[in-house]
């Protein structure tokens, strides 16, 4: 062969590069995720005035379920299920106090495996905008679960100087609280921030996650982007752009902000040209705040909301959005969580899944692409380790029930309440007595799933020793 | 002008008439009417388990309102209010009992003008397939009241041997009745059935549908097609290609079906090429059935149901559908109601308003055209002739309140209770402490309409004559 030869092959191969990376591209990967936002508060879920317009799009050129649940009733342990695949009782990310608080001395176990950790290894640039609430110390922030980039805020918008926007009347005004500590905004391991104002958290988190996405697409690094908005829990804030301009109120002037943001995100892929090679997913970390009046959201059909085992506390919103890959326009009634996600990613990005350890996710793409139903049948509701309902197909048992942020004491039920939510979605009728048969088959689920030994919990470790 | 010029002209004149008159042609008009379907029942509308393809479809290439209201909580006041564009105090069309039954002596009076005769006078031909509900008497039946074409039963679908398939455990079968009358089935003033096999109404209504239709477009007449099916109001049937097929059971193959019905209705415009000549617009008479448990629908976001001046029982979805004249894809937000349908129709038909009577309803043609805002400002909630709630702008006052279908007094309230709908369509955070001043000026329309005096009730007009 004569060095002409050598050349032109040595030419032709560098040319086929591009074409045959871009063919074996593994996708990018982008969940979106909301705080407190309920089942019932977009304009696609039915909701009356709260106005979500690309949200509704990203819905018709995607897929909405209609059954989407989170591993758990609040934010922290919903969020370490998120990244890990796993339930509180596994990682310890579970506990009295519910959420991990500025006194916690624990966060994320290091030893657990979050996505990011396992899409970094097969190659993926990582990034986290918004809210972590998975450990503030230093050694649990982000950047030591994986993450590459972080720009953000430690725990939820509430646990700076301002705890509600919700004032009651005769009641204290919203002010800034006595002996609070101020909210700290982070890059990376650094606070650059104290007590932003929250009015333009969310167009600052919009512009840093365009900003990931820009700069990953131009490196051609595929990337895994969590984007955590802290809204719309309260505090609730919009930027003067959207403030007052809502028929919801403040609460829909948030929403309409956050839809605002989704459209940049999904608009800046299609401006990229790689939409046709990113999921995106949008969600919510647990049910409406119900406490917070009007500054929370609603479930609409559902029964109850954040903190609860009902339907309106752990069924959210889930849209999954990737023009050519996931149909358009589809309904789906089938089963998934956010458990599902550290598989399903695995699965997509061709990673290695952690194989030392129970996962209690199931990898759902071919639901994703419509070629496959029923792939999860099983629900588990927990509050803390305590294991309060179980969903198998259309029926739910609750061994357990407890209304939301209430001083009563939980109520164990001998026989369970039975509901078939295909049929009754809003469980208002029990129909344990007409279906013992189905009663004893859950009841097994039930008593296999208890068996599960809770490792300690994290939430509970707090500086000031506890006795 | 020689004879040949002369036959030239005519030739030209009758070669031009089908151009001046499909330029100037009266808009057909349809209205479907389904029975106790609730404000969740319909897939766009934020039910997870019922599927409304059709009627999704009909929404995003529409107009879909989340603040449409009908005239009254329960059957025939509804159908009376849409049908006379008027009040149940107006009408006399209110009452104990709530609605006819199979011993009413009366029926809407003959002295009120319909949408059939009003439409009439204006050139069209009137159909109605399915629930009358307005007076079984034969000098009350549709042919009586404007319409050209009935075939349908005189009142609801559980007045005749069967009352309702929804079976508690340790009650009495669904079986028929002792000493029921059968339901008779009318084409114009025959019965030509008694006790028709319901799990084919929903087919037969769509056969009749889609024949109105195409005979009307083959005679080239303009036509208002008022298709009322008795679905799903209990007791529920669907056919054997819908039976057993839906995960919301049998309320869900019964909403299957009607949704496919709705379908053949679009499908027919569209193959006739009339459906930009046509508005068509879907509806429920009230809210659901919440006694008739899983048989019954659901409100979603609202509170309660049927019989109720609660939102759930009187709000309702409405969609408009009219390509190239309604635009697509709009989520209204706007109040509107069935009392709005006959000065609508009025002004897109050309025809003669009533000049003699108050009309409640307003046209609201700009609404549907997406011209104008705030066409309607007011909504009044009766239960029978007693003013319960008023609703003015976004604030809504309950000055008395009661459970539907319960035996409890009803209770007034000296400060009512308020709502913002907009902010809060559950109706869960009474707000009256908050705005005293918003109180009074809803309370001076309340005692404006309070001043309406009612006519005497025909409902309570009875065979076996009451004391």
């Amino acid at each position: 062969m004569n060095i002409k030869r050598i050349l032109i092959y040595m030419l032709l191969g560098i040319l086929c590069i591009p074409t045959a990376y871009s063919q074996s591209k593994k996708p990018n990967i982008i969940v979106i995720f909301a705080d407190d936002l309920g089942y019932g508060d977009l304009g696609s879920y039915g909701h009356p005035t709260i106005q979500t317009p690309n949200l509704d799009r990203m819905a018709a050129e995607g897929m909405r379920f209609t059954q989407f649940y989170v591993g758990a009733a609040v934010c922290t342990p919903s969020r370490a299920a998120l990244l890990t695949g796993r339930l509180g009782v596994r990682t310890g990310v579970y506990g009295k106090g519910d959420v991990f608080r500025q006194n916690s001395a624990s966060g994320l176990p290091l030893n657990e495996i979050t996505i990011a950790e396992m899409l970094k290894e097969a190659g993926y640039s990582t990034g986290i905008i918004g809210k972590w609430h998975l450990g503030h110390l230093p050694q649990f922030l982000p950047t030591k679960q994986g993450f590459d980039y972080w720009f953000g805020i430690p725990y939820s918008n509430d646990m700076g100087l301002v705890f509600t926007t919700r004032v009651r009347p005769g009641s204290a005004p919203a002010g800034p609280r006595p002996n609070a500590v101020p909210l700290p905004l982070y890059r990376n391991d650094e606070v650059i921030e104290e007590e932003p104002d929250q009015r333009y958290l969310t167009k600052r988190y919009t512009e840093e996650a365009i900003n990931f996405i820009k700069n990953n697409n131009e490196k051609n690094d595929p990337f895994f982007l969590y984007y955590a908005n802290n809204f719309p829990h309260t505090p609730l804030y919009a930027s003067p752009d959207f403030e007052g301009k809502s028929k919801r109120g403040l609460y829909g002037d948030v929403m309409a902000e956050l839809d605002w943001s989704v459209g940049q995100v999904l608009k800046t892929l299609q401006d990229l040209k790689i939409d046709n090679n990113t999921l995106v997913i949008f969600s919510s970390d647990n049910g409406p705040w119900l406490t917070q009046l009007d500054h929370g959201g609603s479930a609409g059909i559902l029964f109850e909301g954040k903190n609860s085992t009902y339907e309106g506390g752990m069924r959210v919103p889930g849209i999954a959005w990737w023009p050519g890959k996931v149909p358009a326009n589809v309904i789906s009634t089938e089963l998934a969580s956010t458990l599902d996600f550290l598989p399903t990613f695995a699965s997509l990005a061709g990673a290695t899944l952690p194989k030392d350890r129970v996962l209690d996710g199931t990898d759902i793409s071919d639901l994703l692409f419509n070629k496959r139903t029923n792939v999860r049948n099983i629900m588990y509701y927990y509050i803390n380790d305590n294991l309060y309902a179980v969903r198998k197909g259309s029926w739910k048992a609750h061994f357990t029930t407890h209304p939301s942020y209430s001083r009563e004491a939980p109520v164990d039920h001998e026989v369970p309440l039975l509901y078939n939510l295909d049929v009754d979605p809003s469980e208002k009728y029990n129909v344990a007595e007409e279906h013992p048969d189905i009663i004893e088959d859950i009841r097994k689920e039930y008593e296999k799933q208890k068996a599960v030994v809770p490792v300690p919990s994290e939430i509970e470790k707090t500086i000031v020793q506890q006795n």
